[in-house]
C-alpha cells in the first residue's frame, strides 16, 4: 500500500537571519535576510524540491514569524497538517548569521522558550505518522521537555507501524543540560532508529566521550535497530556502514564556497531521497555531497535547497574528479 | 563470581508523617510519628530486615531530615555509599498519612522541589551498579529532570553489566505533567526491565489507556526485555506472567488492617527476597502477601517491616484458609 | 466612626510542627505536635485572645493543613473573609522544631512555592482593608512576587484610608534573594509603616549593613511616616522611639524557658493590643514582655497564647524586681 | 559642584530589526535593518546628540549583538562605565518591525530571559549615580525582578543625592504580570520622580483603569515628590502640569511619516535638554516635538536622532503654523 508521504519530519522550523553584507564579522553587519530555517524544516523542503511527499510535524508560534513559515513551507511543497500553533506566547527560534570567511562564519542563536520546544505528546498524530514512509527526527527536538516526549511517543508510533525511522543527530549546544544528558536521549533514540546520520562529533557525543572510534560506534548501534549509519568527517568526506558489515565511503564535492551552514541538511534531504527512489547507498552518499556543495556557495539553507537536475550536474561534471 | 549487594534500589527516600491517633481525619490529627518512607526505600529497609545485602541510590537534604534518613537506612543495614547529599536547599519530600479507617487514608505528599528529584546522571556510579544482582527502579524517580536522566541512566549501566532490573511502577500522580509523559517514560523503562511489577491501575498508567486487560498488557511487554510480571488487583490478589507463558495467581492474606500504604513495598521486598533466595514464583507471591498483611497491621511502613521469621508464621498459621 | 476590626494582618498562616519529645535534637525527635503558625498568623490570634476583633488576609492550601488552618484561626476568633483557597496546588509552609534546650532550638522550614507566597494583589480587597484601625504587615510577606505586590497594595490601600500601618519586620532568610533585595523591600514599606517593630538584626538587614546603632537608624525612618519604632535587644531588653524624641526601654520578665520561638509573635500581640486600648508606649512594651515570657515557658505560638489575665497578673508578681 | 554626567539613564539597550522593505506586512518583509533600539538607551545616544554629557547603565549580552550595543553607544558619545555584560547567557531583546504604512507599523518583540532584565541591584552603582544630574528611569526595567531591584536602588540612590529623577513610563505590555503589578511599581517610582513623561494610556496603566483624568491623575501625584508631569495625548499634543498648577499646553509639528516608533524617545531626549538647557516648559515641549517630528519621518529610533540645528530648523520654519 503506497503511503501518502514519502517522508514526514519532527521538530524545529524557525528564521534564520542571514547576513547580506559579506566579509565581515556580525558586529559589524548591519543586514539581515529572512528565511525559514532549522534543521528538520530545511530536510523537508530539499526532499520536496527533490521530488518527494513530505509533511512536517512541529509547533511554531502565532504571531507574524509563524505565520511566515508556515507559508513558506506550504508554498515549498510541505504539508502542514501537523503543524501546530502555539497559544502560549512562545516565539520562533533565531539564527542570526555572520558571512565572515568560507572558513568562519559564526552564529548567534535564540533558543530560549521557543515555540517548537513546547510541542506536547498529545500534539503528535499517530494517524498522520502512520502515512509516512520515512520519519526523519532532528536530534534538537529532544532537547527539552515537553518536545523531547513530542519525539519519544512519534518514534514509538513508528516503530510500531512500521515507519521507517531516520534520526539527524542534529546536535546543538543550547538547551541541552549537560553531556550525560545528550548521551542519554541520543542513545535511546539511536537503538530505535533504521537510519542514523550525524558527524563523528555528534556520535562522540552520543557516547559521551571523545575521539571515538567509527568501528566501536557502530559496532554498538548495529545490536539495536539500525540498519544504515552515516558518519561524517567534514573535508575528509563521510563513511556509510551498513548492518551487514558493507563500508562506503562518500567524499565531497569541489563547490565555491561562501559559507557552511545548511551544508548538513541539504545533504540529508539528497541522500534521503537517493535512498527513497531505490539508489544503492555509494549513489546516495554522491547526491548528498553535490546537494551540500551547492548549498554552501548559496546565501540560504532553505531557500538554497537544489533541483535534482542541479545536483545531478555536479555529478556528471565533477565524475572525473571524483574522490582525487 | 559474587556480588557485593543482592539489591540496590534507586529513587526517593523521604520522611513519613504518620498519624499517631486512630479514627480521625488528617484535619482534627493533632500528633505525628516520624518514619523513613518513600517506595524504594521501604523496599531495601524491608529487604534488609529480611537478610539480603543492599544499597541504596538517591539524593538526601543537607538537613536534619537528611541526616535522620541516612543514619536510619545505615542502621536499618542498608549501604548508604551511593547516597548523595543536596547542596542547593532541597528538602526531603514528606507524606502525611491520617489513619481515619482501615479502608480510608488519605496522604497528603509534600514533593514540590525535593531532594530525591534532583538526583542528576552524573551522581549514578556504574561501578557501584556493577556491584550489584538486582536493581531495583522506582517509577516516581522517573516523574521529573534530572532524577529522570539519572534512573534511565542506572538502567543502561544494568543492562550492560548483567544486573537484573526489577521496575516497581510505584505511580503517584505528583510531579508528572500529564498521562502521556507517564505512558512515554514508564514504556521505556519497562522494556528495558527483567521484571515488572506493579498494580493495574499502575500498568493502565504505563499503556495511558483505562481497564487495560492483562494478557494485552503482558503480550506487548513479553516482546522485550521482561521476563516476569506480577499485576496486583487489591483484594481480588495479584497474577504473576512468566515469558513462557505461565501464570500463577497470588492471594491476600488475612490481617487486622490498620491503615493501607505500605502494603505495595513490603510486598516488593518479600517477593524480591523469596526470588533471590531461590523460591518459585508461587512461594515468592506468598511471602509478598504474607509481609503486606503485617505491614498494614502496623503503624508505619518502614519501621514495620517484617522478619522472615514473621512471614513464615503467617504462611504456616493461614495455610489451611489460603485461597478460601 | 467605629471600624469593624481592631487589628487586620497580612501574610502567612502556616503549620508548626513541634518536638513532643524534649532535649533532643531534631534528628532524633520522632514525634510532632500540629499547630497554627506563621508571624502575622500568631499575632491576630494572639490579639483575638485578648480581647481585640481581628482580620486575617491570607492564601492557604486547598488541602488537610489548609482546611486545620482555616478553622482554628476561626475558632479562635479570628475573622477569615480575607483567607483565599489556593487553586494551583501550593501547599502550606511547614515549621519543623525541635525543643534541644532553653537556648538551641534549631527549626527547619519547609517555604518552597507555598501558598502564602502566591497570595495576588488582586485578592486584596480594599473594602476589607478600610474597615481596620491596625493593617499588620509582615516582612517575610515580602520576599516574593505576588505576595509581594499584594503587601504593597495592602499598604497603599491602608495610606489612602488612614489605616495605621504596623510593619513586624519578622524577617526569614528563606525565598529572598540576596541582601540588597531585603533592604529594598523593607525600606519601602518600613518608610510607608506608622509602627515598625523588629530586632536590632533585623533593623540591620533593612538597613543592608551589620552592627547598625538605633539612633542612626530612627533618625532615618522618621524623615518619612513612622511614629513609633520598637527595636528589640535580646535579653537586653527593647528600645521605644517615638517621633518627638521620647526613648523608652522595655525590659524582659523572668520566665521558665522552654524554647525560644513564639516570643516575637506573642510581644507584638500583646504590645499592639495594649496600644489599641489606649496604653502608654511604657505600659505596651511590659505587655509585649509579659505575653513573650509566657509563650516562651510553653510548647507552641499559638495555642500558647496568653490572656489578658495572665499577662496581668506578671506583670503584678514581677513588678517589684522588673528592671532589676 | 558640576556633575560629570547631565543624564544617565537606566534600563534596556537592545537590538531593533526595522524592515527595509516598505509598505508590507512583516510577514512579506524580507530584510531588516539592525539598530541599538530600547527607550532609554534611545534616550541617552538622542541627548549626547543634542550635546549633553550621558551615561548608561544596563546589562548586556556576552555576544556578537551586546558588542555591537556597547561600540554603538561608546561611539555615539554615551559612556559606558555603568554597562553591565551578563555571564549566564542572556540575550538581547530583539523588536522586529514592519513598514506598512504610516499609521500601521505592528512590532514583534523578543522579551524572553532578555540580559536587561537581569541587571542586579548590587551591580548598580551609588557612586556613578552620584555623578549625574538626572537619572532617566524606564518603566519596562520594573516589569521583573531583579532589574525591578535595581532601578528601585537607584531611584533611592538619586533621592538620597540630590539626582533629578525623570521617570519615563515606556510601558510595554510584555513581562508583565497583570495590571495590578504594572499599576503598583509605576506608583511606587511616580511618587519618587521629580518629572514624569508619558502617554495618557500609560498613566491609566499607572492608575490601573480607564479614562482617567488629567487633573485628577497630577492632583493625586503632586501630592508626593513630582514637580513636572507630561501627559501625551498623540495627535492632539501634550500638557504639561507644574506643581504650582501651570498647565502648557505643546502642539506636534508636521511631518513626513514614514513610521511611528521612536517619536516617544526623540521626544523625551529633546524635551530633557532644553530642560537641562534651561528652557522653558513650553519650549522645551516644543524640542520634544520637533524632534519627534524628525525622527518618524527616518527609518531608525537610534540613528535618526536629530541635531540641535535640525530641530532648531523645523521650529523657524514651522512656526508660523504652529499650534494652528
Amino acid at each position: 500500500m503506497a503511503k501518502k508521504y514519502d517522508v514526514i519530519a519532527i521538530g524545529r522550523a524557525c528564521i534564520d537571519l542571514n547576513a547580506v553584507e559579506y566579509n565581515r564579522p556580525m558586529e559589524e553587519t548591519m543586514t539581515f535576510s529572512k528565511y525559514v530555517g532549522g534543521s528538520p524544516a530545511n530536510i523537508v523542503i530539499g526532499a520536496a524540491k527533490l521530488g518527494l511527499s513530505v509533511g512536517f510535524i512541529g509547533k511554531i508560534p502565532d504571531d507574524q514569524h509563524g505565520n511566515f513559515i508556515k507559508r513558506y513551507m506550504a508554498d515549498a511543497g510541505v504539508d502542514t497538517d501537523g503543524m501546530v500553533i502555539d497559544q502560549e506566547g512562545h516565539k520562533s527560534g533565531l539564527t542570526f548569521t555572520e558571512i565572515k570567511s568560507p572558513e568562519e562564519c559564526s552564529i548567534l542563536m535564540y533558543r530560549d522558550e521557543v515555540a517548537d520546544l513546547y510541542l506536547r505528546p498529545e500534539e503528535v498524530s499517530a494517524e498522520y505518522i502512520k502515512q509516512a514512509t520515512n520519519l526523519v527526527v532532528s536530534g534538537t527536538a529532544l532537547s527539552k521537555s515537553p518536545s523531547r516526549e513530542a519525539v519519544l511517543k512519534a518514534i514509538a508510533i513508528a516503530k510500531a507501524n512500521e515507519v521507517r525511522v531516520i534520526f539527524e543527530l542534529d546536535y546543538r549546544p543550547y538547551t541541552w543540560t549537560n553531556a550525560e544528558e545528550v548521551s542519554i536521549y541520543y542513545s535511546l533514540a539511536a537503538r530505535q532508529a533504521d537510519i542514523i546520520i550525524g558527524t563523528r562529533d555528534e556520535f562522540d557525543m552520543l557516547e559521551n566521550r571523545q575521539g571515538g572510534d567509527n568501528n566501536a560506534t557502530v559496532a554498538e548501534l548495529f545490536k539495536y535497530s539500525p540498519q544504515l549509519i552515516v558518519i561524517k568527517h567534514g573535508v575528509e568526506g563521510s563513511y556509510a556502514y551498513e548492518r551487514d558489515g558493507k563500508v562506503t565511503r562518500g567524499y565531497a564535492y569541489k563547490s565555491n564556497v561562501l559559507k557552511t551552514f545548511g551544508a548538513g541538511d541539504s545533504y540529508a534531504a539528497a541522500f534521503i531521497t537517493a535512498l527513497h527512489a531505490g539508489k544503492g547507498v555509494e549513489d546516495a552518499l554522491k547526491y548528498g555531497s553535490a546537494a551540500a556543495a551547492i548549498v554552501v556557495s548559496k546565501h540560504s539553507s532553505s531557500e538554497a535547497m537544489p533541483t535534482i537536475e542541479a545536483i545531478e550536474q555536479i555529478m556528471s561534471e565533477q565524475a572525473a574528479t571524483y574522490g582525487s
